[in-house]
């Protein structure tokens, strides 16, 4: 069960002092205490509900993902913002998209997304076929349309054999829906095992130094847990950014309320998911806003905001080395040979203007 | 040898009729024909002169092909605009570049660039080195510096060890220079081989189709091998465009003088490198202006500007079926992991202005 948040502003104030620098590690407790706010990424990739994981349906999603020409310009796809080569994130603040228009939050990643309660950082999608439904059609991204998608898989004989081969049971495979569950199941398989957190969760002393086992007790015992927990560190649920101290308006911009958007509650008033830290050490610019650049900056403005208390900085670098062993193996993905466009296939519009 | 230009010419004037639709296909004749003008892709990479493909230096020239953070904007990488999921282009008339600026010119494929005399439309590159210098630094492209990126590559440990690997006699590995040569190494693996052409050249009768045979035989006959002719079916030497009959406005742009530009000579006015037509099926759309989208079209506007000829559909179509079996093994790139950024490293500046 996901803790409610009364319930997760209770545990980060009556939350207990970590380990002093020179007090030995436990690691048997330390491990328990691990275990039970905490899970290691599974090994094997798991199918997302109503979805399969043949190798046809993967295969397709990973040429969805790669193809710009599911872009308006043909310029660009999902890899442009979730790079495979930068644990899923674009580096940027926030992204550029059609027209070199700027997105208004920072790009998440979508490594380890199949195990996030919702997608966005607003939660708006239920699922990662939800998801991937959006850029697609975002004025400012990819500027396109269901229709034109569908009119450009629909063109490319490659396509049409692709799609029938991942859903051999529909008479009319292609589809904006099974374009989405395609790009979902190829999603699914982007996870980031065996990170050194994982090995030391799963019983190797060894995996982690003492700083780091210090910053992971800290992580704990602070109060870091009450919203980053779970398989992702995050993800899991949603809370309010500047719960004890709003920070500075670059970090949290006044004019993005967060999931307010999405409820229309005034309790979600600037309440975002839980940014999950499973490769955080990689991810680089931080926060919705993606303002801040250095992971140390970021604990500490998490510290301020979030938990009233001002770290010291010895406490932030042991939770900075700690996040740095949630940095697990990165998925190594073939590019994709794109299907050849068909004599009909949509030519690419990159100077539309909507 | 190279042919000269008026060799070539003269060629065009004095070609032979093409085997008609009826006539028996002379197999070993035509095979010899052919190995007269083309050569086969070799099926292991050429290490360029003056380089060596090691597998540190060929896995660093991945990283660089696929790293955003090469260019200003943190945006675009080699990759950008030569998708080795797509040929080795980008599918549009003209790249997409900094700030929304549209390039000048169509983007060559860099799969098997390897074998042409020069690079660039123009041939103002003479290696793939020189070539990579290029687009990093050009201000409708990806608009960076080389300080700028020589600041980047040191603020990464990561590249730090991956030139150190690459370059292991050299005491300053990470340069500019290092960047264009690691490049290149790596795009010298970039060659598709054993495509059917090759292999019915290297002895395999039933490798083409008779319509292919056909096309194979017109394509020599009627003189378009004036001009495309070695490894690549053309990138062996310049030529006129409208050597015959000047092409429309849009697809000979006047203002976009060719080599011209490169050699300031009369003598080289809207003369262009002959394109390379390796994978031709799959790099629409055409032509240094990119604006025809139709491989038909092409062959009938080159029989028309090149060869004053008017082709039958039917002889089009037989070379254009003929241009397919030159479509080869596309190269299967894993998707390099990049090294993540340092707490120096310059942030991105999609938004720089020159």
């Amino acid at each position: 069960m996901k803790p409610s948040l009364p319930a997760a502003i209770a545990l980060a104030v009556t939350a207990l002092p970590a380990f002093a620098q020179d007090e030995a590690i436990d690691n048997a407790t330390l491990r328990e205490d691990a275990q039970f706010y905490f899970e290691a990424i599974p090994t094997e990739p798991v199918a997302p509900e109503g979805n399969e994981l043949t190798p046809a349906r993967v295969d397709l999603g990973a040429m969805l993902f790669f193809d710009p020409r599911m872009s308006r310009s043909g310029l660009f796809s999902c890899q442009s913002c979730h790079n495979v080569g930068i644990a899923g994130v674009d580096g940027l603040e926030v992204s550029i998209g059609h027209g070199w228009q700027q997105g208004p939050r920072n790009a998440p990643t979508m490594l380890n997304a199949i195990f996030n309660i919702a997608q966005f950082w607003d939660g708006r999608a239920p699922d990662l076929a939800e998801q991937a439904k959006g850029p697609v059609q975002a004025g400012v991204e990819m500027n396109n349309t269901p229709e034109n998608v569908v009119a450009t898989l629909e063109s490319m004989p490659g396509y049409v054999e692709a799609f029938a081969a991942a859903f051999p049971a529909e008479e009319a495979p292609i589809s904006f829906d099974n374009f989405a569950v395609a790009i979902e199941a190829f999603e699914a398989t982007l996870i980031t095992p065996n990170s050194r957190f994982d090995q030391f969760l799963n019983g190797d002393d060894e995996a982690m130094t003492d700083q780091e086992k210090r910053g992971l007790a800290a992580f704990i015992n602070t109060g870091c847990v009450s919203c980053h927990a779970g398989i992702n560190f995050g993800g899991q649920d949603y809370f309010p950014f500047g719960l004890i101290e709003r920070p500075g308006g670059s970090v949290l911009p006044e004019g993005d309320r967060g999931r307010f958007e999405v409820t229309q509650t005034a309790d979600d008033e600037y309440v975002f998911r839980a940014a999950p830290l499973r490769n955080v050490a990689l991810t680089a610019p931080y926060f919705h806003s993606g303002v801040v650049w250095d992971l140390s900056e970021a604990v500490a403005v998490m510290s301020s905001s979030q938990l009233g208390t001002e770290m010291e900085e010895e406490q932030i670098e042991e939770i900075v080395a700690f996040l740095g062993t949630l940095t697990g193996e990165q998925p190594q993905v073939v590019h994709p040979i794109l299907p050849v466009r068909g004599s009909n296939t949509p030519k690419p519009q990159p100077m539309y203007v909507q």
